[in-house]
């Protein structure tokens, strides 16, 4: 049966989840860690103790894809192989939506097989003229695509990370790819993943936030769905307008943040206000370690061809230790109070 | 103003902390790993960042202190050279008291400079003969004792432990020596240390718990409190009926678990019984790692000679990360709920 609390324990209980985020940013540092080169499996770790990024910069300049994936060598590579595409009317894939009742949805993006030749112009093409509202496309299935779907370019890129495979005692659980342009956006969201990034083509903006955000970001429960495209004709090039998203069956509830550091004010919490999120741009060839459970929205800038292209590697993080269970616990406390 | 919390938001508490404990369990071992060679630092830092304790059993039997450390030896190097001695009626140093009236007071030790072999034939002559309850002596100052009082015996262990000051990037904050006999507890407490623990005659009995024990250990603010003699003269063996405790001036008020592992059922929370408490026992030669902030309770059984004679290496925790923050939070909460 439920109980209440006396007053001074809601008190006390506001100031525990204030505190938490407070003291979090006495104690570490509001700008990320620059590394000018990749750090040994021991320095790794004491990073992943810390649950805290770094980015080398030019950590990854002499990779295979960051000298040679441009157009040119994706296309001869690929050709019309058929790839999976996300495809959204405002590059929202993922992402938090606005009913117009005032509910929120959490709609996920149409998927198609189409060849990689016309989902690489069709990208670039939609970058250099925006002056019409078209279907936004991005590559991005994150299920290990590019040792699958990409895989005949997975030998332009290191199998795994070494400092990460021998800190964390395992291989990478996934490596994707991603190509798409400026107009997708990453909502805010966090994996249960160690996650070393490196930027190939264009430019990746991050702005991250560590777990203890929990109460900050307005976790809820929401409905998810799923765009459909209404145009029978399944060979024509998708409009917006044919762009619809239903209530997925059976109905599935997601819990996802629904506060955005970029519009501070729009379903705020009384804690937002006191995280700093870290932003951090990406440039090709730059490297990225985003520890798991980190809360992260990502923006994208395109390359000289009109595209951006990134690659990530998973690790399963580790479950065990406190760490998992201390923040399921600060999530649970903020939807007690926040909800 | 203080504000009060809706019912179900207080039955949401009480599963959040709830699941905390659970939760961690499931991921844990409930018993502590046993090695048999000391890690590297690397492996060393794959348990700082699980924060989980380990044994090397027998990882220092070559010191010179296992070897070496009988009556005959201590005596020949520190004769009757002053050291510092806790002195308890009950063998209660920083201990939780109840008084008459039900209260209760966190109770220190008298300290006291004797003559080190007047201190060790004490310890060891009380050990064997223990019909006559006489006051309970313990040399353990923990404050870097073994490199100052006992430095004449520090060239018989190792100046640092190299898998830790590697890992932790950091040089011991204290290095302590401990002699006593089996009529000392050491109370359920924590540190904001990691610590490595190496057990050079007798037996330590440690129960340990992970620091997301805090809502079960029902911490509470108590007065602080100091043996005193009520005997004028100083020379004099002390009697236990000499000994009074005495309220701090100024008033010092202690943050102290008072829920005993060994004692289940008194000052228990709703959250004690979730508890799985570690039990591990160092025998002479065996090193334990017991990570930063874990709670724990050590008991000890005698070596041939009457005494039990330990050393440990304090390094300084890291605060930065989430994890202290995050288990401040947890102690916050508890608090909230338990008081």
């Amino acid at each position: 049966m439920a109980q209440s609390l006396p007053d001074d324990q809601a008190s006390k209980l506001d100031s525990a989840i204030r505190d938490l985020i407070i003291n979090y940013h006495e104690l570490n540092a509001t700008v990320i860690d620059e590394l000018y080169e990749e750090p040994s499996a021991l320095e790794f770790m004491q990073y992943v103790a810390r649950n805290r990024p770094f980015v080398v910069r030019k950590g990854a300049e002499d990779w295979t894809a960051v000298q040679k994936w441009d157009s040119h060598y994706l296309l001869s590579v690929l050709g019309d192989s058929l790839v999976n595409v996300a495809i959204t009317p405002f590059g929202n894939a993922d992402a938090v939506l606005k009913e117009d009742d005032g509910s929120l949805s959490y709609v996920k993006p149409l998927e198609r097989l189409e060849p990689f030749d016309k989902v690489i112009r069709y990208i670039s093409e939609q970058e250099s003229n925006q002056e019409k509202a078209t279907p936004i496309k991005y590559a991005q299935t994150q299920n290990d695509n590019l040792r699958n779907e990409y895989s005949s370019l997975f030998e332009d890129v290191p199998s795994d990370i070494p400092f990460a495979r021998i800190a964390l005692r395992k291989n990478p659980e996934a490596v994707n790819f991603w190509l798409g342009n400026s107009l997708s956006t990453t909502s805010l969201h966090k994996d249960n993943y160690e996650n070393i990034y490196v930027q190939v083509r264009g430019q990746k903006h991050f702005v991250i936030m560590p777990p203890v955000a929990a109460a900050a970001v307005n976790e809820q429960s929401i409905s998810g769905t799923t765009y459909t495209s209404t145009n029978g004709d399944e060979e024509a090039e998708l409009k917006v307008e044919d762009l619809k998203h239903t209530l997925d069956e059976p109905e599935l509830i997601v819990p996802v943040p629904t506060w955005d550091p970029d519009f501070p004010d729009v379903r705020s919490t009384p804690y937002s206000e006191l995280v700093k999120p870290l932003r951090v741009t990406l440039n090709e060839g730059d490297m990225m370690y985003l520890p798991a459970q980190w809360y992260h929205k990502v923006e994208q800038s395109c390359g000289d061809e009109g595209y951006c292209c990134a690659v990530n590697y998973w690790y399963d993080m580790e479950f065990g230790g406190s760490f998992w269970a201390s923040n399921a616990f600060a999530r649970d406390i903020a939807r007690a109070v926040n909800n």
